[in-house]
């Protein structure tokens, strides 16, 4: 598959959506640092640092991006869609966003989730008189929907992350393999695959029962489940699968939690339909474990969206009563993790569609042994 | 080298200095993210997302560390340094977060530069009356003046680099091969040094004037000028180093701008001494670079700080008055860039010594012509 890049039309059209929604939601501009947010909107893949790079966007007329002068070549296409302001190393960033912001006094500005304080208070020092509010539901709105060119490369990305997974398993032993060196060969398999920026947790033996383990030094060895939770980039867009393995000859503990938290994956795949809120599919994923006996262990909310970031509106989590719609994305990632023991979690990518949920991922969910 | 972690008790010191200059400059307490000031303060590396994790230090008293529940193993030994206030998916982070901060009508509260803009938005909205500050200039008293280990490692880090640098060069010719994959062999050359997190620009022909070029699918080829731009961590500290290399025979006008500024970097260093004002080392190599006719295509500051961050206090850069003190460490990072042409970046490692600066950098800054 030949990844393609987004059209400028399709930016400038959700561009026009966002301000639509800026008006109807009474907020009269939104700011937004670099982030997904940005690169949705502009194509525009902004350098995170001490920098100011922000895009303010007016509810009516052309947008600005105001970037270190340093950075200009990478505006790209972004520029037609834009007024670009750029300013120089000795000059001070916040005092051009202001005079580009202009006089705020009595409206409604919206601030990107992961713009960084220092540049919120550095603006905020100059411009008084404004009621802030977080972008993210504004942004939400559009994002969570995910378009047809969007889906086809999320398909692809779980796709060939399914691949790496299933050379991984037919490939050598993992006993005596440090986790990080476990994970090094995973995420290669990944990266041959065309698919860049991986990352990936390997957590083995009692490190399973930490759902964010810091993959470390410790060695993999017989008698461990060892869990890898990973995924990369194909054109801006994110897998993340995660997959429970064990060395050796498991124990009936162990198969059993492990059919436990596979009954429900499948369970919460097959309560997906558009309109139903989407605590209820953590719900169910959770009233199954809680029925098996395992309710406590299961230690975390059952997904997350993903699309441009890993972790993304909407989240599959109690409390979260928005409707399930067609064309969202989100995980599937029920576990049990047992202190001092082991842990299981079994995830893959799912899309709403009309007619209910669809795996992206594949790769089997079989219990897998390996050396 | 074994590479030691910080002992807790250098951390209850950090805390504590903190504490004191809090106090001293009237602010009564401080927020800070995930980033390197909590890393600095705590050893605790945690992970930025959407799920909050905050650090509030008070300017007496034991901080809190607020965490996702599902995090909490990765606490590690800054569970002994703070209260630890963990929270579950379905809880509200923010409630947990007020309650934790409490009442701070008329007070003045700090905010980590990188603390993203939601979770201040999320905690201004239920916590009315004080005065926030950017807690930056806080912060950089302490971090820009790196203590022995700190120079130990960065010294490390450091000398690994160069090593893979030199490596590079006496490996197989570039000419034909992507930007892409020159720069995986020069990261896979100083990750099997046994540096971490490795990054990197690879900047080819024209491409090479732009400081921050995009690494990219461009075949290097005969004639070109390449500038390579890269580094990792080493127990959390940062190496980045700059390198521009020539394929095949360079022209009378690359060998002049290489000379210049070759000699723009060691005019930066050997004007590095305690007291002068940092700004003075921009113009020290700015001067240079204008009165050989370059100084339009000098479009960046000479150089910024490193340690935890590839980035970070102080810059050096026009308008920044601050002394140059011992312990400070920063980047000495000439460069010319000619649109449409090529560009050429010779960039060090230096620490301030009482007598001075000394390069942590060794690979050769001799013009290196590859094939």
């Amino acid at each position: 598959m030949t990844v393609a890049s987004t059209p400028p039309e399709v930016h400038a059209d959700r561009i026009a959506r966002l301000q639509r929604d800026l008006h109807t939601n009474g907020v009269d501009a939104m700011l937004i640092g670099p982030s997904a947010d940005l690169f949705y909107l502009t194509g525009f893949d902004a350098h995170l640092s001490e920098r100011l790079n922000l895009l303010v966007v007016p509810d009516t007329g052309k947008p600005s991006l105001i970037i270190p002068g340093l950075e200009a070549p990478l505006v790209g296409e972004a520029r037609k869609l834009t007024i670009v302001h750029s300013w120089a190393d000795h000059e001070d960033a916040c005092d051009l966003a202001a005079s580009v912001i202009g006089d705020i006094d009595g409206k409604h500005i919206a601030v990107g989730n992961q713009l960084w304080s220092a540049f919120l208070l550095c603006i905020q020092a100059r411009l008084g008189g404004a009621t802030w509010t977080e972008a993210g539901p504004l942004m939400h709105g559009q994002r969570m929907i995910k378009d047809g060119a969007e889906i086809a490369l999320l398909t692809e990305v779980s796709r060939l992350t399914d691949e790496a997974w299933e050379e991984f398993i037919e490939g050598p032993p993992l006993s005596g393999l440090s986790e990080r060196d476990a994970l090094s060969r995973l995420t290669d398999l990944t990266a041959k695959r065309g698919i860049t920026d991986t990352w990936g947790i390997c957590a083995s033996g009692p490190h399973a029962a930490s759902p964010h383990h810091a993959t470390g030094g410790r060695l993999i060895a017989e008698g461990d489940a060892v869990i890898f939770d990973w995924g990369g980039k194909l054109g801006g867009y994110q897998s993340d699968v995660t997959r429970t393995v064990f060395i050796g000859h498991p124990s009936d503990e162990f198969k059993a939690v492990y059919d436990i938290v596979l009954r429900a994956n499948q369970a919460t795949l097959d309560a997906v339909r558009p309109g139903i809120p989407l605590e209820q599919l953590d719900r169910t994923a959770r009233r199954l474990i809680t029925d098996a006996g395992y309710g406590p262990a299961f230690i975390h909310r059952v997904g997350h969206g993903l699309g441009l970031e890993v972790h993304e509106e909407p989240y599959l989590v109690e409390g979260n009563d928005l409707p399930l719609a067609a064309g969202m994305v989100f995980s599937d990632e029920p576990g049990i993790y047992l202190e001092g023991k082991f842990g299981v979690r079994i995830e893959d990518t799912v899309v709403c569609t009309k007619d209910g949920g669809v795996r992206l991922n594949n790769a089997t969910r079989d219990l897998t042994v390996m050396g």
